[in-house]
């Protein structure tokens, strides 16, 4: 029985222990609970063995540093997860509290189970655990966590762009995919980028009663769905001008393997999505849809009134969230001109638009030919048993395209998620199985580099 | 000095208890709010004289009923109010709390204050003056107050449909609307009908990830947008097949006579409105269109992600409130049908519709040549010193049309609101000086009736 086996229960107990902080990065009344998150990964390193374990305080949340530089003239290798969550909204649509962890069947349910607490302990147990039986790791190894991941923060970025020598590194390896089915490895190749943006619409500056001004009122809410729509199709077709020109369609080899993955539309619209039918630009097939094309989607409007029962009021505010994904050559700066462009073309009479950029990360695309690529898909191979496949996802990790740009080095995504782990939603999930074969994954990972 | 003038301080100070009732209809939670402010209209009645006053109980808030039968020969008038009031919110917008009336000025600001609270006293210490005085009344005098206005309760309705032998009058007296102008005293002979609506929108049956799905996943914010779209044009025409079908113009006379009617446009919009400009459909006269037009106005949508920051989040729901205000010979039934085979024909792939119901009143007209009127609009040039005016308004008091078409007595609208009294919205005040000429106007009003 390898340490591996013999901790698991150790390594649930400290998962449970990360889970229960709800350390909710787009809300400030966390703070202080960002803050034990933190410091809950900072000792977590320490006691795996890692040196210089410290925090890295700058502009907004702080960045969890650690460092094992005992292996001269062996790659050093980066980790990069985040503790931080997104928000539990909505509440009653969870089976259990999302911050009381709660085992059901072979899986954990709490926010931040598997984005990214879960992936961020697979990384340090994997490190502990090769720290702990033969007092040494294989290749150089640092850690850089962020707590902002979820609210688009700047701090990893203004740090990584300082170039600071002690995130020299030959390949940066993020923990923060999924793998495209259960009992499949998977390196992700490919993130979207996205911009996520507030748009303010206001008519009149206080409510008014709709029977009284109705007919001669400007109206927010309607205004705000006149501009949605004028913004992408029924078809999902974004009409921003300018937005598909530096879209790059996936090459005919990608298109091959994608072809290849197996899939079963029915179980993924159904089971999955919980969806009737799926929808988007007719003419694309689903992968390339969700993985290579760019999207625009309305996340919540604010305003008005939304209570139990009638009340008759033009709003005199509208607050609509809307973010676009990005692909191939589009870049952030760009993309937001475009759409700041179309919203102003699209606003209606009587009311002004105000468009705030609130988060945005570039795509990212990455080679599969390298060695630190190769490596994860055979460690990958010989934990699970199968073949290792390359996909994109649809998301967005911003770092991955910071870490390229800054540090000049290529990210390598192990991901251990699974597609039904309701990232972002009520009940999300980690597979514990997973979580146990992602630890040896990795450190199998670090072995394999080590050669 | 008059009863009246004497007591202008009693009156205020009866007036700031009611205000403090939060007797929110739309607000399960304030049905015991509900309860205290019947009581408080039924001990007013008592204490002014009124005898037979009790609550009707029924299968929602209680009516309140008060008579004074004294005048055989003389006609019966039958008085109407509602002691409920719309909810607050937004509450951060209130100058000063929405249940704690404090007079700035001439004004008394509170939810509430005009309507229709204020204007439910104004006819009981109009008789309580009468009564005090002289002892007797000129005419016979019933009050029916209810407590579902703003929400659309049923009570009223089926209590009068069941004509009552103790309702029967010969004219209605709705204290509910307002003035055309500060100083001017004004009847209201039409109101726009309406149906107000909750149409649930549904994708997913979760929350999905913006990225990992946005591409395949329907968006109910996305289809609501697109359905409200579909409903009403970027010029404010109504979509909705065959809804203009038996709208009908005011006559040329109505018209001659609005097109008198002092009215400064910049005024209206940039002080009353607080906006930059009117909209509506271009081609018909401002008055026309908030008076004899139907609307459709959305008044918020409920679901996904509305907080502080970024949450990427596909919604499972989308619930948006919205309503229609009917004209001329519109019906309800009709309305609803047209509405309900507009938003199924507008639902875009992957999403359900329903819409459900909330609250609804026809629109009514009252043919101005009738003694009951005329007597209204001496009794107010007396006490206002000007020659009263007739308008329509674009609101709604669904039991105008109830009392006609099951009690067969024409309702007199005699309102002492001003259009800047911010109703339905924050801070909502009553001028006081109407408040107090009001009640000199209702009683002597019914000393002309007894004439």
């Amino acid at each position: 029985m390898t340490y591996y086996q013999q901790h698991q229960s150790d390594f649930l107990e400290g998962l449970k222990t990360f889970l229960r902080i709800p350390s909710i990065s787009t809300l400030s009344e966390h703070k202080p609970d960002i803050r034990r998150a933190a410091d809950f990964a900072l000792n977590e390193l320490r006691a795996a063995g890692m040196t210089k374990a410290e925090l890295i305080e700058g502009t907004g949340n702080p960045l969890v540093y650690a460092e094992w530089l005992g292996a001269p003239g062996k790659p050093t290798i980066l980790f990069y997860g985040h503790y931080d969550v997104q928000p539990p909204d909505p509440l009653d649509e969870w089976k259990s509290p999302p911050f009381e962890p709660e085992v059901r069947g072979n899986d954990i349910f709490a926010r931040g189970a598997c984005d990214d607490k879960g992936q961020v302990l697979i990384q340090i147990k994997a490190v502990e655990g090769l720290l702990k039986t033969t007092g040494k790791l294989p290749v150089n190894v640092k850690f850089l966590l962020e707590g902002e991941e979820e609210t688009g923060g700047e701090h990893i970025e203004e740090y990584v762009k300082s170039k600071p020598p002690r995130l020299k590194a030959d390949a940066a390896v993020v923990c923060d995919t999924e793998m495209f089915a259960p009992e499949m490895p998977t390196i992700c190749v490919g993130l979207r980028g996205m911009v996520y943006y507030e748009l303010t619409v206001q008519g009149a500056d206080h409510d008014l009663h709709s029977g009284v001004y109705g007919g001669a009122a400007p109206n927010p809410m309607q205004a705000v769905a006149e501009i949605i729509c004028a913004l992408k199709d029924r078809d999902g077709h974004i009409k921003i001008p300018g937005f598909y020109d530096r879209v790059k369609p996936p090459s005919a080899l990608e298109r091959q393997a994608w072809a290849r993955l197996p899939f079963d539309e029915k179980e993924y619209t159904e089971k999955e999505m919980g969806a009737r039918e799926l929808v988007g630009e007719p003419e694309v097939p689903l992968f390339e849809r969700v993985w290579a094309r760019p999207t625009l989607e309305v996340h919540g409007i604010r305003g008005g009134f939304t209570g139990e029962g009638a009340k008759t009021v033009i709003p005199a505010r509208a607050v609509a969230k809307i973010s676009t994904r990005l692909v191939g050559d589009q870049r952030v700066d760009e993309a937001m001109a475009q759409f700041k462009a179309a919203v102003k073309a699209a606003t209606p009479k009587g009311v002004t638009a105000e468009v705030k950029m609130l988060h945005s990360g570039e795509p990212s695309l990455t080679n599969p030919d390298n060695p630190f690529i190769h490596a994860s898909a055979e460690a990958m191979k010989q934990v699970f048993g199968k073949e290792t496949v390359y996909i994109r996802s649809g998301g967005s990790i911003p770092v991955v395209g910071v870490f390229d740009r800054y540090l000049g080095v290529p990210s390598v995504m192990m991901g251990f998620g699974l597609p039904d782990d309701n990232l972002h939603a009520p009940n999300e999930k980690f597979h514990l199985p997973n979580f146990y074969r992602g630890i040896e994954a990795v450190a199998r990972y670090l072995e394999i580099l080590g050669q």
